[in-house]
């Protein structure tokens, strides 16, 4: 499909089609959408691309997106302000926040540990945690990135680099979202690691 | 998912869950992965929307999407400008030319009649073929609407409104795509309609 009638046309394709896990079908199809639409309603989405690039920040202490130079949970004092949460990006904030909860801070790695894909631990923003580490300051960290051998690198690479303050004299926590089988899941169909894991860290039952 | 930690990134999220298809979730990954990319690949983006917008323009004798005011297949004089074929809408035409097996010219009737969508005769350009319709000129007209019970009450309407031409002394031809089995389907997964249709429509076998 690439005799587009019109050259803009064919451009505007291209773009659709560049971002991720969207073919050139489905690309054409929303810029036949588009070009429905007044062209103010255009003009709108055009400006909305441009004005996120053009102003959005990365919080310079916890590396979220934002629109100041310090997101708002990091400037928040109503916020537990003693626990970090290490995520991998910002839809992980995003998800843990709508859980309602969890009211401590945050810190996006912008990544995991994954030498297949040529990231180190020098490419993502592990050094800035380990600086917001203050032992008078932060009681906790806790590790919620995926439960996949990359996550597990980089919880343990963490883990390592905060040794220090956890062999301090007031030693942080460092601790683990909890992995085992979903709520809603029959132990029939979840597979024998999780499943295993469920019983090697099983909690006390309370009523 | 709609604590987005910055209004720009809402708003640009915003634009793209407002696409056909386009999730809330997907168009968060779509908006991050533009995020992630040089500022002027961004601005490409968004320039290409609003120049599509503000520039194309729609052939004014057939329809089609065009950068001039007649599209490069009506003003071809490489094509058979005896023959129409009518089609729905602008993607139709691509697949069509994409066969390689049509030379004519085309008319985009921008929508099929459909009384449950409100969508009668008038709304869409069957005026404008009527019009185009000149004995001398345009011998064939080649209906290849979609085979839904909407597209055949098009064709009907068509072959009515042309009816003084096909009626006339040197009688216009009105045809339709052939329905059948599609190439490569086996008989026994093709459904009784089409199975039916395609032995009374049997056509000669060639060597």
């Amino acid at each position: 499909m690439d005799n587009y009638p019109s050259i803009l046309l064919g451009n505007a394709v291209d773009q659709f089609a560049s971002l991720p896990g969207v073919g050139r079908k489905t690309a054409l199809r929303l810029v036949l959408h588009l070009l429905r639409q007044p062209q103010d309603k255009v003009n709108t989405f055009a400006k909305a691309l441009t004005d996120l690039k053009a102003n959005v920040h990365y919080c310079r202490i916890c590396h979220n997106i934002s629109d100041q130079e310090v997101c708002s949970i990091c400037s928040s004092h109503h916020r537990d302000r003693q626990t970090i949460c290490v995520v991998e990006n910002i839809q992980d904030v995003m998800s843990i926040e709508n859980t309602g909860q969890y009211n401590g801070l945050y810190h996006v790695l912008g990544g995991i540990i994954s030498p297949i894909d040529g990231v180190g631990p020098k490419d993502i923003e592990i050094d800035s945690l380990v600086e917001r580490i203050l032992p008078e300051n932060i009681k906790e960290v806790i590790l919620a990135l995926p439960t996949t051998m990359e996550g597990d690198t980089t919880n343990f690479y963490i883990y390592r680099r905060l040794n220090a303050f956890i062999q301090a004299d007031q030693p942080l926590r460092v601790s683990q979202i909890a992995r085992g089988v979903a709520v809603g899941n029959d132990l029939e169909y979840t597979d024998e690691i999780t499943l295993g894991r469920s019983i090697i860290n099983r909690t006390e039952f309370r009523v």
